[in-house]
């Protein structure tokens, strides 16, 4: 078992960071989306399957549409080894919750500064996550911005052990689909015409970033609920050319005040 | 597969804190304690299958000598659910180092007192590692101290992927079992007779903490390579009363400067 992932090159790679929080759509909100459930169906070829088998189904409350965020990567001119790096966070607006995002992008300009060279913000489209967003890109001025609904919360798989709290079958099987998409859609090595390593950020949800961390690692999914992570806190995979994989942190929230740590 | 661990009582747990580096001893250390081996091999009874296996193979040099150490648990009045948490650290002492440990000292005082209720510090034997532990305690007073060569560092089995750098299966055969007796020894649930969660503190180093995790997670021991942690920087695992665990953060060091993360 050897944790490659994609088949872009074996030269470059990809630097990412990701973020995340738990919560589902109001209704008001899905009603309005829904449309858009028909147009990703119809319009989707790459993950034709998945939207298919969800469609037979007759579900269109509660899905989450598909919109198509562009990822910036930096296109420089020296040929060199290039990683990938991902950053997720975890983040909600409780009280607590715009000085935890404040803290988080004060983390993320010194990271920067160090070298972290962050290209782009993929948020979740969810209103807090662009939010947080929102906060983050104060501390790093002129990062491209973009959010995907794709990022979206919710079981990804079935996990084991269970969950305290029951969730329907059906969950699993709207929502699986979707955020396995959303890893093979942001999670991969680096463009081949990439001459230096590039890093991003996501801002998304803990699921997803629990789940992602379990694929990239090539860790069985089903363990991804034994993986806990503070809101506002760091999680970092690196992407290296040959398809190897780093977990190089996960629920990183040293800088908060220990007073400030929440977590769902 | 559930990832329960041990069966002690369906009640109590324990809760514990990690560090970690990686060395190994000077020759001169080596020979002066190989004659703890056939002691270790003699007196033990828990672990007396692995040792034995190590004894035919005829191998004393290089193997580090077993000590044992008391593991200090809360033992209060109240009867609850309680859970164990393991905290470790991966430390060194380059320039920086010194440093770090005191840095990693401050954040864990700060946990302390948000009721993170340590009661004790269990540190590789190896003299970094006793000198961090000696930092570390600085910020804890009042806290049990101990040492244990059962911690030193080793490929604890063999990676997938490989490791870039060739080891002798020779190093696998010997530390392999000395760090799964660690393991077994001190990932836990906790005492029966405990009526409170546990806190315990581990510096130890950087394979053994990755290897602890993956064992503790129920995930695939050879996978650990795809873990990495700072120097100094935290990792917290928790046992619950029922055997589930949970990673609640891997290679936390947002309470250094950037400037000052290193990993091995």
């Amino acid at each position: 078992m050897v944790p490659s992932i994609c088949k872009q090159s074996n030269k470059t790679g990809l630097t990412c960071f990701m973020w995340s929080a738990g919560c589902c759509l109001p209704p008001s909100l899905l009603l309005m989306e829904s449309w858009k459930l028909l147009l990703a169906v119809l319009g989707s070829t790459l993950h034709g399957q998945a939207f298919s088998s969800l469609l037979e189904t007759g579900i269109s409350i509660w899905w989450t549409p598909v919109t198509y965020s562009e990822v910036e990567f930096l296109k420089p001119t020296l040929q060199c080894d290039c990683s990938a790096s991902y950053i997720g966070f975890h983040a909600v607006f409780l009280s607590t919750g715009r000085e935890q995002a404040s803290l988080t992008g004060q983390r993320l300009a010194l990271l920067a500064s160090e070298g972290n060279n962050f290209s782009c913000i993929i948020n979740s489209s969810l209103t807090r996550f662009t939010e947080t967003a929102d906060i983050i890109s104060k501390n790093l001025p002129d990062i491209k911005m973009c959010s995907s609904s794709l990022l979206h919360e919710g079981p990804p798989t079935q996990p084991v052990p269970a969950e305290s709290k029951w969730i329907p079958d059906l969950s699993y099987f709207k929502d699986g689909p979707r955020i396995e998409a959303a890893f093979r859609k942001y999670i991969h090595r680096a463009d081949p015409e990439q001459t230096k390593d590039s890093y991003e950020i996501k801002v998304c949800h803990d699921n997803v970033i629990r789940y992602f961390v379990c694929r990239a690692l090539k860790l069985p999914p089903e363990a991804w609920l034994r993986l806990s992570l503070y809101h506002g806190s760091i999680t970092k995979l690196v992407i290296k050319p040959d398809g190897d994989v780093s977990l190089k942190m996960l629920g990183d929230a040293g800088f908060m005040p220990p007073g400030k740590l929440t977590r769902a």
